[in-house]
């Protein structure tokens, strides 16, 4: 199963609204089959796998990452295939919440006399694929919080400036997290500020779909890097005049100006963006992190003090001790001379089952 | 040598002003005597471990974390000592800088006819005895900034809640800390706010001498209970009316109403101290890291967003990113939840050949 995982890894990035899958096919002890889901439209694992074991599929045993689907989509559906090949067990890392899924890939199989276990691996299982799984259940995309900060919580000094906090290779490690997602987010703030590509340079990866959230009022002109690549543009409702640029844009619910978190999300899940990172600045980090809307943060913190700035969280007002917002450490890593946190925020990763 | 810098260690806390020093006999291979400096006033580590090794010290090697001494104090000098036990070879980690040693033990040694090597393992002697070697070169205690922090820089709410943001682990280990320093700097801030004991209480050890930094105006009462243990309490020089309270009142000159640091330091070296820890609140851990006078940092992060609160740096402003303060990070830990980072001012590492 360790296997199918690092195969269905090679999808990153490329198969979206689809999961990443990957599937190994086991006989007497040897490897005779390995396949994985490369892009969307691309063959399903299962069927790459079963291609690759040719007749040896015949009374042996598949692991898969994800139960076997059991529509017709873009491609055959799987499990009558891997029963039509003979395979005599299907061992499953984690159930597919599709409800054209749902058990039934795992039932077809049944019913065909294979012998089925789900749940090996699942949590690795899960956390690979929590885009597609939160596209799935909760209708919304995984949100990756990404921020570059100081000791003391500053993203910027009091005048916005920000460039830079943190070092190359906490930089390189920005870009692989863009090729992890479909989409990366912004506000109209950093877009006229910064002007940014938005684009994966520094590693090999597709580069995300940019979105920009605009608060009132809603200026932007056309030749904005970000707005040239097919960008998602979200205004508040109440603005009347649209802005002038290329892209979609979408009207949302807002309050003070900003459009609704909540209805942009469900907006982008429905345009199948399954992974969303937040590269925005302080404003837009603080209103994700108090709506509890940021799944997952990697926080690149470098080890300075900046003094009075634009904090993290400078639009937050607690009261009391137990309103802190808690982020669940998941991982510590240094990425240069940087320090790397891996974190998730506790509610995400209970219904992730993490 | 790594023998012998383990039994420095058990002087931890006890022999200030003296150095911590710990010394190993080897002869034929084999450790025959093993001593160290265990408390002010007790026997140096050479003298007790040739009183551990007897005769077998004759021919063998000394390894000594510190030049051995050379002038008369509480105890006989060990250097002459040393000679006279017949010891053939003596290592040691680092040169003492005591101006009545300073190369004067080495050479009385190699005058004898001893063989002598000095700079064994030096990066973890000097570590070990920071306190010492600052009190002997740079005539100011080494300074620890001690801070229980949120993931976005707070160490406490708006209205000055702190309590707790650490957990439990964290404050185990800030015991130790204080357990391994001679005194202990808060404010009277926090002397008034939070009447803290300043004991040393989850771990064994001694507990540090309290030191506390009277702003103007200067109103303390006796009863406050770091007071009742020999506190030194330093006033601004303006300060006409000097605290009815116990312990030792030292005016230092002053800025905007607040004795001077440097002058502060410089007294508690005059005194002896040779490490001190500063628990303090924003505004003094403001002011240590901006005037680069916090030469070690023990910062415990607690995965949480706190919002705005009383940053660590509340009173620093910076005008461009290369004024940015930096910390060089020694060593990244978890402390049950929470993060703890070791770190060290650039100059103070540099300073201590770190």
């Amino acid at each position: 199963m360790r296997q199918a995982l690092d195969l269905a890894l090679r999808g990153m990035g490329k198969t979206t609204p689809n999961p990443m899958v990957g599937c190994v096919i086991v006989k007497d002890g040897a490897v005779v089959g390995r396949g994985w889901h490369d892009h969307l439209g691309g063959l399903h694992a299962e069927a790459a796998a079963l291609r690759d074991a040719g007749d040896k599929a015949r009374g042996a045993t598949a692991y898969v990452t994800l139960e076997p689907c059991s529509h017709q989509g873009r491609q055959p559906p799987c499990a009558p295939a891997l029963a039509a090949a003979g395979i005599a067990r299907c061992v499953c890392a984690v159930g597919d919440p599709n409800p054209k899924v749902s058990g039934r890939g795992l039932k077809i199989l049944s019913d065909a006399g294979v012998e089925t276990v789900c749940g090996v691996l699942e949590k690795e299982a899960s956390w690979l694929n929590r885009g597609f799984l939160s596209l799935q259940t909760r209708r919304r995309p995984w949100v990756t919080l990404k921020a570059a900060l100081s000791l003391d919580g500053s993203m910027a000094l009091a005048d916005g400036t920000s460039q830079w906090i943190t070092g190359e290779a906490a930089r390189i490690e920005s870009h692989r997290l863009r090729g992890e997602n479909d989409a990366i987010l912004i506000g109209s703030g950093t877009l006229r500020h910064d002007d940014p590509a938005l684009t994966v340079r520094a590693v090999e990866g597709p580069s995300p779909r940019p979105v920009i959230l605009c608060s009132a009022p809603v200026v932007l002109r056309e030749n904005y890097k970000a707005l040239r690549r097919d960008a998602i543009v979200f205004v508040p409702k109440e603005t009347a005049v649209l802005p002038e640029r290329s892209g979609q844009v979408y009207a949302v619910s807002s309050s003070a100006g900003r459009p609704d978190l909540k209805a942009a999300l469900e907006k982008l899940a429905e345009l199948g963006i399954a992974r969303v990172l937040v590269e925005a600045g302080p404003t837009i980090c603080s209103a994700f992190i108090a709506a509890g809307l940021a799944d997952e943060y990697q926080l690149f913190v470098a080890p300075v003090f900046m003094g009075e700035g634009r904090k993290i969280t400078d639009s937050i007002h607690l009261q009391r001790m137990d309103d802190a917002i808690p982020m669940t450490l998941r991982d510590v890593r240094t990425a240069g001379c940087d320090l790397w946190l891996e974190g998730g925020n506790p509610c995400s990763l209970d219904w992730l089952k993490q």
